[in-house]
């Protein structure tokens, strides 16, 4: 049998994401020890009744000892605590990775707890449902999506090339970028649909109490849609908007003004404009379809 | 074998809605007569080509002569022409329905050309894709969806009751409403929600070259909803917010004093603020998956 591509791996938080690399590990990589580590008890349990891992822990710490690869997969708001728990148990030559949606952050939160000597490349597998938990993940969960990976000026290129590998086993393509334009990107591709499905659905819970179980039912019609996205768990996209807030506060802006201008349109009946914007919306749907995103 | 529930149809316009409405009768009526009517040739050759109809033309009067149920399923800016052209070759005891997404401007445009004798059912059975044309039509589309009837004062039930009839046997559940709450409760459920995804979309296209690209690759991050939704039919939509106008602005603005609150709570990093609503917003898809629209 080849070498396992990591001989012990920890998944520091195991929900949607983390369980989902460790079926994958389990699948392809069966050598590979799978220590998961998460706070509560009941994640913990989940993933032994799973078999998701070899070894279960409360500790950040206890789980990083010994790993050649330490995935962090948490909400963002825990990485400090996390980078400062585990930082003197990292091993020589290990990767440090994560898998959080927002990268400028982490390279200054977690950055300056990673030791000499360790490996740190900041990741972001972009792939999800809006199911949370350790029961909700799946292997193919990855599969023909793209994986963001940030090298830093001082990360080994073997380190990325590693990382890397492990996620084209995941079924996903690789891509390098800056933390800052991955930022931006996600913004607008994720940071920013999100936060306008939360708002729509807010805005729809807020009706009065007789038209509100009729947005139920006529849900079909183009706003069910958007209660998939607003059902993604909250704490994580709490994280996100706190974390990327310039980049996010942006494209919302570049949104409320074209959203104004139609407002406009359809005050002063301005039928063109309407029709003219409808037609080049097409033609990015077609753009997606192209490019087998859909 | 039982007598047919019409025995002449007219389809004017037989775009998604109408030549699904056709594959029914095809299916489930088969001694029923179909009459399609469109105004392109195109159109036409392949309403032929699928043999969704047993007579087709250009002329919506010749379509209306001796049906007992004429169906307009046009965009709505050409209802009132329709109705003009339509009055005469009206049969008595006939009733006229159509499938358009606003009601209380059909009544308005469409009433006063309807004909003494003549049984008026504005009806919507909300379903849909974001495909158009009779080639995208298919039977099943509106199957376990709801149809919305609106009755008039002058309506007679059993005219109703014809017409909930042929939507139940396409497998829809139906219900009626006045015009007015039906045109709320879609702008809500329908019309808003299509309203943001164009604009999210047209925001996108908007972007500097280089981010453009990107956007389309990663839109499998949220961003992909929105771009299925904002490639439906753009001269119905124009219509629908045109005559929609007072309902859409009432729940645009709603949306846009919600949004400019998460806004500012990203601005001031008010987690809580966000969390609370991401929490409110999952209850909604709850209620949704236990309502059967999912």
């Amino acid at each position: 049998m080849s070498q396992p591509l990591f001989h012990r791996v920890a998944l520091i938080g195991i929900g949607l994401i983390g369980s989902s690399l460790a079926r994958v590990l389990r699948r392809d990589s069966p050598a590979t020890e799978i220590v998961a580590c998460a706070r509560r008890a009941e994640t913990l349990a989940a993933v032994e009744r799973l078999a998701l891992a070899d070894v279960t822990t409360h500790d950040p710490a206890e789980a990083a000892e010994g790993a050649d690869l330490v995935v962090i997969a948490t909400p963002l708001s825990a990485y400090a605590e996390i980078g400062r728990h585990i930082a003197p148990a990292l091993k020589q030559g290990a990767i440090l990775t994560d898998v959080g949606s927002v990268k400028e952050v982490v390279v200054r939160d977690l950055g300056p707890h990673v030791p000499e000597g360790v490996h740190f490349v900041p990741g972001h597998p972009v792939a999800g449902t809006e199911h949370s938990g350790p029961e909700a993940g799946f292997a193919e969960l990855f599969r023909d999506r793209w994986c963001i990976l940030i090298p830093l000026p001082e990360t080994a290129p073997e380190a990325v090339a590693n990382i890397g590998r492990m996620w084209e086993m995941a079924g996903m393509r690789v891509v390098t970028m800056t933390a800052a334009h991955h930022d931006r990107v996600l913004a607008m591709t994720s940071h920013l649909p999100h936060l306008i499905a939360y708002t729509i659905v807010g805005t729809a819970t807020n009706l009065e109490e007789s038209l509100k179980s009729e947005v139920i039912a006529f849900s079909a019609s183009g706003f069910r849609d958007f209660t998939r996205i607003a059902a993604s768990d909250p704490v994580m996209w709490r994280d996100i908007f706190l974390n990327n807030r310039e980049a996010v506060l942006d494209v919302l802006q570049r949104f409320s003004e074209d959203l104004t201008a139609l407002q406009r349109a359809i005050r002063w009946g301005e039928g063109d404009t309407l029709q003219e914007l409808f037609t080049r919306t097409r033609a990015i749907r077609r753009s997606i379809i192209e490019a087998k995103q859909a």
